[in-house]
Parts: structure tokens; C-alpha cells; sequence
């Protein structure tokens, strides 16, 4: 790291899929990165536009070998074949779609609990924005068995509507979310609970009984998680709070709230995940209920998508990003 | 009811705190009843001014005993003493406040629920605008033995802000609420709990546990309740909607729905409870999952209230009302 | 009129378009109308999907002949064909879209300034919702030739989404809109600029320069005009709104406000135009700056399109109307 | 400059007025200023809060010598005196209020237009919000008299909330502003019109008639206004544009759009005006429209500040800020 940054020789990064939000704000993110270039950038319809001074090229007519390593927004079940491109020709991948983040050839980039296998990765799947939020809560305590397994865990979300793309679907129009607020894939049935439910009983050993249920609300930036645990056991005033605390003490992109719940305005345009916990009173099981927060496009997906990249080229972790 | 509508003679009718968004609302509603006539509408601070055309009077300055029927939206605390002095007069009341909501001398006007008591009320005290929702979607299930009492009930709920009343709190400028999400009187703290609880448990028989959890939307009016139940044991597919439709069949307020969930679009300017359900899937435990969506200030508050009126007055229930 | 409402035989009525923003909202309000019924509604992708009770049928296979008189709620360039084969019917219609504004054959349907064409007609063009609000602001000023025709008026429009309609558009989605404020049709591009030119012309004998610059608010529904008045001579404090006081004397859908100018929450939901003036300080030239008020979908659209049809088919003017 | 940032030697700082929405966003700028360190915040309600790792102190209370240039974010009316006080102590001072900007002893920190006299400054009087963006629209024309002084320039501008600070007033309140619009100040009653008039006068040679009518947006942040301007004469297609293009070449902080008009989404969080220009077609007398963006907490305010400082200080001009 140190060589690179002193001898200011920028390392070269393509993106493919920069034209919808994430892409958009990895971009934004590039940019300002002191120690990052970019290659090129790629977009499909909007191919031949320019972002941030940088003029959109086709994904299949990109560069790669001139991109030490490439961050793929592309979406599912298009990202899969054009990574695979690039790690055959021998670069390094950071993919934000979902096509990896269940498979063994890809390390989880979930920074703060997989930070030891990011930097070595040659290619790292970045979380999902709602895993993102609701795994590093969790984890904490599954690993501490504070989670009863005969309860629930309830995962209630809710999401701007930047967390579901810039695709052109009638219900994203301005006039259909505006005044709005809706439930979506309620019943476990959205794409992010194999990946929320694999990695909770991996990284910290928990399989039981897990709702998740992801709301659209009318704004476009932020996720706010209200997650529910029942406990195996009562638990002294603050002890949940202080396995949170202990679990991210130096953690510059998780902040542990110790007086209050976090709300949007704590994390957005931030690479941070904001949690804070209350007790649940009047109930004959002990519970508490968790809420954090995140940006769904920076800690949620182009933010530590960059935290990894910061990893795997060497530069401090939080090089070029707001925590 | 006959004799009412064919002489034209309107029922004069009072307001007590017509300047908030409650108050405004029920100015709203009864200025086009085409059997109600406003006899007097008061506020506070905002005494001398004009709303629908009728210019407010201070609370202690009403002419209570031009009133045949007298609704109350002061605030919590407050309205209480106004009551009794109405009840001192002879006159009958619908309290929006909180009031009488746990006291034996007041009808708790759950519409669906508590018809036949309402009609014959001296004292009516409506219920609140996220106990309203819920009850009604919980309380069919707890009479049928569905909802395990060893598990616990989840309320997940996001309000619009005028929810929130016009008080002039630095939390509630629009600079601090515009895109942001929060949740509040997390922990069970909210004033609702115990109302919710209560009834559930004296209309629905269900005495277990119970985790209520409000959250600020960035919109003005409309709740959502994501409601997660567990199940005594396994149903079949659309058992449960069909509990919900059996129990609501006919009624004009209450739209249960076969395919899809509600959102705040189906039920915002309307007397509506919209519910839908889910069947949770990966789970050990059989679960559900409703969701149920009203407009506070009409289902949930002034629109409940003019329901309950016209049962007092002996008008059809939904007059002047849109379902 | 009389026997209408009396034997209780509601008009059917017809509805191209249902589907769209306007359609929806007139649909709504022919829905509580007390003497229309609804002999059909139209849409294209969407036929088949029910709407306020009412399956949608395609417009090619709408029973025309069953209609006493039909609204078109169509897109522009597509209404016009699907009017003559109505009026080939022999059924009357009020067309809300721009295809015979500028017509001879039809009667610009702006009530309040030609109600007695309205009445007979067997064609009404319903105005634009720009238009509406500027007209019924300026019509007045310039029969009494207060308007310096040396000068210029500027008009500056902001209107919600809503009034962009449904179409699938990139710039119209949730993602785009929100946050965002910003001029389209700048430089006297928009289609409305004839309408208007040609009506002050017509109707208020004024044919002066005029700049009309739309806006898209971040909101769905409402319009705002602020409107530059250059004045040919002095004027008395007062005189101006004087004017529009004579003018609107009695009328029960526009609002002219002594005090204060309007916002949109004064005409929202409403089938009212709001009016206010205040004259401008420190200028050479004597001059008034006017704000009007509208909701884009009520008094600019399907509401001012069902005050027309209650004066061609001899209801009260206002019946099924909120002024 | 060189020596400063070599020897890490921050420039202590102090900010007055640090908890208003003004305040927040130049702590924010200067915590990530690579020159600055902040040496002290201060705020008068909020004292003892921590904002930005930076406990408020009260103003009267902050140890003004430590700092080498102070910041004050005070009310209009209240920060003269405090900024008296800081210039008898001798240090530097710019001033974010409206209380120096009409006064002599002050330069009047317009960055692109004011420049040289801007480095050596003791006391800046940092430019309205709305200012900003239309002067710098505007003294390029007056400057070649491309401004008809028998017009009149007519400036409407939509401003998002934070706008108007964080005081505590009914109508901001979400519930009122919410789905609002509205103009306030209308007929050059706004306390930026003298501001905007002497402005043009001294730096354009304007003097003719220029009517400003305020709007306020239901957004947090971001004025758009919107700039009708008489012209001299006809102009060749583009001339217009050329102007500007050619007063702007090269600043960093101006953009002008040579295709289309700019929106909010082009501006906010940057220190940035983006303006566009377009001919009015049909009309007598030669016409533009031009459209300038900004967003107001950073180049209406905080950022402009910081521009302001990183000359007076020796800093490259951008230094900390995203333009």
C-alpha cells in the first residue's frame, strides 16, 4: 500500500453495469478514490453516455485486461457468465449481483465477519443491502447462543426504492410508490433469505425458525431492519448491547448506538451500519428487538463493495469512503 | 333513521378539537353528511379561526347543550374533564382520545366488533388508530384457537405522520422527517400496548405474548401493520384467509383480500381495513403472516368515529362515509 | 332535473380510458355520483382488471350504444377517432383529451367562462389542466383590459406527477422523480401554450406575448401557477383582486382569496380552482404577481369534466362534486 | 498553501451556529477538509450534543482566539454582534448570515464573481442561497447588456426546506409541507430581493426591473430557479449560451449545460450551479429562459463558505469539497 500511495500509480478498475444506481454510485465512489482509476466503465441501453466524465462502453466490448480488478453491478443471472469471463482472464472480481453469494468458489464479502479471507479473494461476493443490515446484527449473538432456537427471529424491513433498481416496472413509476408503503415477498419468499438463513448458520451457527419480510418505502436511499429475537435466556439490563459493543469495538463502519435506535438519517450517503437494541417489556419470554440501519447503496452495496477492494489491493480499509 | 332523512331534520353535532388532523378530518366528514349538522366546532390556540366554514370556539366556551351528540379529539390527558362535563350535560359523546379506552363506563367502539353495544352508548370511546388495524385482524384468528400462546405475536407498524397530531415538536418538521424511517416506542413502550392487549384478550380470548413495535413514515397519512402469527398447528392452504373472509362477510368497512396484500393506496382516504395473508414458508413452526393497512384518520380515527355516530343516531352505518 | 333525481333512473355513462390517473379518478367520481351509472369503462393492456366494481372492457369492444354520453379519458392523437364514432352514435361527449380543444366543432369546455355552450353541446373539449387554472386567473383581467399587451406574461407552472400520466417512462420512475424539481417544455414548447393563447384570445381579447414554463414536483397530484402580470396603468390597492371577486361572485368551484395566496393543500381532492394576487414592489412598471391552485386531476381534469356533464344532462352543476 | 498542507498543520477553525442544517453541513465539510481542524462548534439549545465528534459549546462561551478564521451560521440579526466580537479579537470571519452582506466594510463572497478581493478578506459576507444561483446566472448577460432595462427579469425559484432552517414553526411541520407547494414572500417582499437588486447593480450594471417570488418545495434540499430575461435584441441561436459558457470557462463550481436545462439531481450535495439556457419561441419581443440549480446548504451556503475559506487561507479552491 504503501508504494502504491506514494508513488501515486492509480490502480486500474473496470465496473461492468454502471448505469443503474448502484453502479452509479460505485462510480461516484471511484471517483473520488485516491487510489483508484478507472478502466472503464459499462452500461447496455445507455452505452455511449457519459458518468462522471467517463464514457459508457457495451459490457461485451470491455477492456478487461486493462483493469487490475472489475466490480460487476451487472443484474442476477447476467453477472454469472461476464465474471466468469473476467477471472478467465486472470483478474480479480468484487460481484454485487447475487450469482455468487451462495457459491463455495466465492468468499462472502461481508467485511467486518470475513475481513481475514476478502484480502486474498480473487473473486468476493458482496452481500446483499438487506443481509448486510440484518447478518451483522445477528451474528453477534448467535455466536454468544443468545438466540433461542425453539422462538423466531422476525426480520421486518423495509427499503428505498433505489434498493430495487432502475428497471422500468409500472410499479416503480412516481405515481405508484409516492404515498405509498407496501410489503413485497412476504412469506420468506424473497431471494435474500437462503443467503440471510446459509450465512446466520455458518458464521454463527444459528438454523432456527427465521420470518423476513422486505417493505418499499417512499424514498430512495436507505434500509431500516427492526429484528426481533427471542432470547434463551433473561439477560442482565445492557448484556445483549454489550456483546453487540464488544463484537465491533474499532469497527469504523459499524456504530453500536448505546442510547437510542438509529434511524435512516444516520447512515445514509455513509459506508455504516448503524444498531441499536431495546427490551422487550410485558412478554413472559425474554426478547429484545434490534434496529439497524444502512445505506442500501454504500454499506449496502457499492460502499463495501469498495471496503473490499480496499482490502484485496491493499489501501486502508476505509480509504475513500465516508463512515 | 326513516324520519331523520325524510324531514331533513339534521342532528346538531359537536366537535371538540376540530384544528388538529383528526379534528379537520371529522369537520371533513360531517360537513358533507347529509344528516348531521355542525353545531359547534372548537380549538385552542386556534380559536377565531374559520375551517369548512365554521369558525372555532375555545373548548370552554362551547354550547354543549345545542349538541345532540358531542365528538371529542382533544388530546390524551385533556379530553377526559371535557367528557364529563358533556355526560353532566345529557349529551352523548364518541371520545377519540385514550382516554376511556380501558374503562368499564365506555363502549370501546370496534366497530365490526362491538356493534351492538355501540348503538345503544351513552359513551363511546373509539379506538386507536394502530389497535384498530390489528385487533381487527387478530381477533377472528384468536376466537378460532389459531394463534399459538406459546409463541408470540409480532406488530410491525409504519404510520404517516399525522398519526403523530399537529404538535409542533422539532421531530416532526418536515427537514427532520423527509426521507428518513425510525422506529419508536420501541420495546413495547407505546401507549397502545395495553389497549391492544386488553382487548385482544377480552373480544379474542388470546392472553399470550404480544411485541408491538410503531414506525414514522415519511408520508402523511396511512398505516400498515405486518403481523406475524404462529400457528396452534398446521392449516390448510387458505384456512386462514378463510377465517377472515367468514368473519367479515358482508361488511362493508372490512376488505379482506384472496390474492394479494394491501398497501396504503387501497384503504388511504377511505373507512376501510384492507387484510391479506401469507402463509410463511420455511419455517418449523406453522406461521402466517397479515398484513392489514388503513388510513389512521379515517378507519383509524374520524371516519370509526362517524361509523359509531350513525349507529348512535340510527343512520345507515356507512352514511356520509366512503368504504 | 327534477324527474331525474326523483324516479331515481341514473344516466348511463360511458368511460374510454379508465385505467390512466384521470380515468381513475373520474371513475371514482361518477362511482358517488347520484344520478350516473357506469354503462362502461375502458382500458387497453389493463381490460379485463376491475376498477371500483367495474370490469374493464377494451375500447374497440366498448357497447357504445348503451351510454347517454361517454367521457374519453384516451391518450391525445388516439381520442379523436374514438370520438367521431361515438357522436356517429348519436351519443353526446365530453373528451378530456387535447385532440379538439383547438376545434371549432366542439365547445371548449372551461365552465366557468362558457357554461351557456356547455349546456347544448353535443362535443366538449375539456380544458387542459394547465390552462384551467391560468385562464379562469387571467380571462377577467383582460376584459377589462388590464394586461400591458407590451409587456409579457409569465407563467410558471409546477404540477405533480399524476398529471404526466401513467406511461412507462424512465424519467417518471419513483427513483428519478423524487428529490428531483425540475422545467420540461421550456421555451414555449408545450403543447398547452396554443390552448391558452388562443382561449385569451378568444375569451379575453388579449393576444399580448406569454411564456409558459411547466415543472414536475416530487409529488403526485396538485398544480401551482405563478403568474406575472404586467398592468397597463396603475391601480388602486385592491383593484385587481376586486376584478376577480366580480368575476367569480357566486361561483362555487373558484376561490378567490382576499388574504393570502393559495397552496395546494387548499384545492387537493377538491374541484376548485383557489386564486390569489398580490401586488409587486419596487418595479418601475405597475404589475401583479397571481398564484392559482388546482388539482390537477379534479378541477383539471375528470372533475371539471363532470361539472360539464352536469350542466348537458341538467343536474345541479356541482352535484357529485367536493368544491 | 505548499507548506500548510505539507506539515500536516491544520487550521484551527470555530464555527458558530453549528445545529442548524446550515451549520450541520459545514461541519460535516470541514471534518473531511483536509487543512481544517475544527477548534470549536457552538450552538445555543443543542449545547453539550456531539455533532460530528465535536461537543457544542454555547457562543458566548467559545474561545475565539484559538481559532485562526471563524465561521458564524447565527440568525440573521443575531450574528453581527458575535461577529463584531471576533473581529475586534482579531481573527477572520465569514459570515453565513444576511447581516454584512449589504454592508461596505465586508466583500461579498460571490467566489466566481468576487474572487480577488475574496483572498484578502478580513470579513466575507457569504451570498444568500437564492442570490447565488441568479446572479451567477444573470451579471454575465447585464454585463453585456444583453438585459432589456424596459423588461423585466422575473426570477421564480422553488427551495427545498432546509432552506428555512431548522426553527421551529407550524408550517414546517412534515404534516403541512408535505404534498404542498406554495410561494412565499411573493411581490418582492423576500429579504434576498435587496440582496439580488444592489448585487447586479454594482456588479452588472443592471438597474431595471426584476420581480423574485420564492417557492417552497416539499424536499429537504435544492433550489431551482427558474429566469425569464428580456432581451436587447435578437440574438443569433446560442449566443446566449456562448456568454455564459465563455464567463465560466474553467470554474470548477459552474457548470454550464450546452443541450438541456439542469435539474436538482445534477446539484445536490455538490458545490456546484448548473445552468441552462433556452430561446422563448412565440413571442414579440427576443426572449431567454434560463434555469439555475444549486444545491442550498452547499454552493447557497456552507460549501460557498468553504470555497470562501480555502482562498482566504491559501488553499487550492476546491479543496474539500465535491464539485
Amino acid at each position: 500500500m504503501l508504494n502504491r500511495m506514494n508513488n501515486h500509480a492509480r490502480v486500474p478498475i473496470g465496473v461492468f453495469g454502471a448505469s443503474g444506481y448502484v453502479g452509479q454510485e460505485l462510480l461516484r465512489l471511484l471517483t473520488t478514490h485516491p487510489g483508484a482509476a478507472i478502466a472503464f466503465a459499462t452500461a447496455e441501453s445507455a452505452a455511449g453516455e457519459v458518468l462522471e466524465g467517463h464514457t459508457l462502453v457495451r459490457t461485451e466490448d470491455a477492456p478487461v485486461g486493462r483493469a487490475e480488478l472489475v466490480f460487476s453491478c451487472l443484474p442476477h443471472g447476467v453477472s454469472g457468465r461476464y465474471v466468469e469471463a473476467v477471472r478467465a482472464a486472470g483478474r480479480r472480481v468484487v460481484d454485487l449481483s447475487a450469482d455468487f453469494r451462495l457459491k463455495p468458489e466465492a468468499v462472502y464479502g461481508l467485511t467486518e465477519v470475513t475481513r481475514a479471507r476478502v484480502a486474498d479473494a480473487a473473486l468476493v461476493a458482496n452481500p446483499g443491502c438487506y443481509p448486510t443490515a440484518a447478518l451483522l446484527s445477528l451474528i453477534p449473538l448467535a455466536r454468544c447462543n443468545l438466540i433461542a432456537s425453539d422462538g423466531a427471529v422476525i426480520v421486518d424491513a423495509a427499503s428505498g426504492v433505489t434498493g430495487a433498481g432502475r428497471s422500468l416496472k409500472r410499479e416503480y413509476l412516481f405515481g405508484e410508490v409516492a404515498e405509498d408503503y407496501r410489503a413485497y415477498g412476504a412469506g420468506n419468499a424473497h431471494r435474500h433469505v437462503p443467503e440471510l438463513r446459509s450465512t446466520l448458520a455458518r458464521e454463527g451457527g444459528f438454523a432456527g425458525d427465521l420470518v423476513f419480510t422486505p417493505h418499499l418505502l417512499p424514498i430512495r436511499r436507505g434500509i431500516l431492519e427492526t429484528i426481533h429475537v427471542p432470547l434463551t435466556a433473561p439477560t442482565a439490563p445492557g448484556a445483549v448491547l454489550a456483546v453487540l459493543q464488544e463484537a465491533y469495538r474499532g469497527e469504523p463502519c459499524v456504530q453500536v448506538l448505546p442510547q437510542r435506535l438509529p434511524s435512516l438519517r444516520d447512515v445514509v450517503y455513509r459506508n455504516r451500519v448503524a444498531i441499536g437494541v431495546v427490551p422487550v417489556a410485558d412478554v413472559a419470554r425474554p426478547r429484545v428487538t434490534l434496529v439497524a440501519a444502512i445505506d442500501n447503496l454504500v454499506k449496502g452495496a457499492a460502499g463495501q463493495a469498495v471496503q473490499n477492494m480496499n482490502l484485496m489491493l491493499g489501501f486502508a480499509e476505509t480509504t475513500g469512503l465516508a463512515c
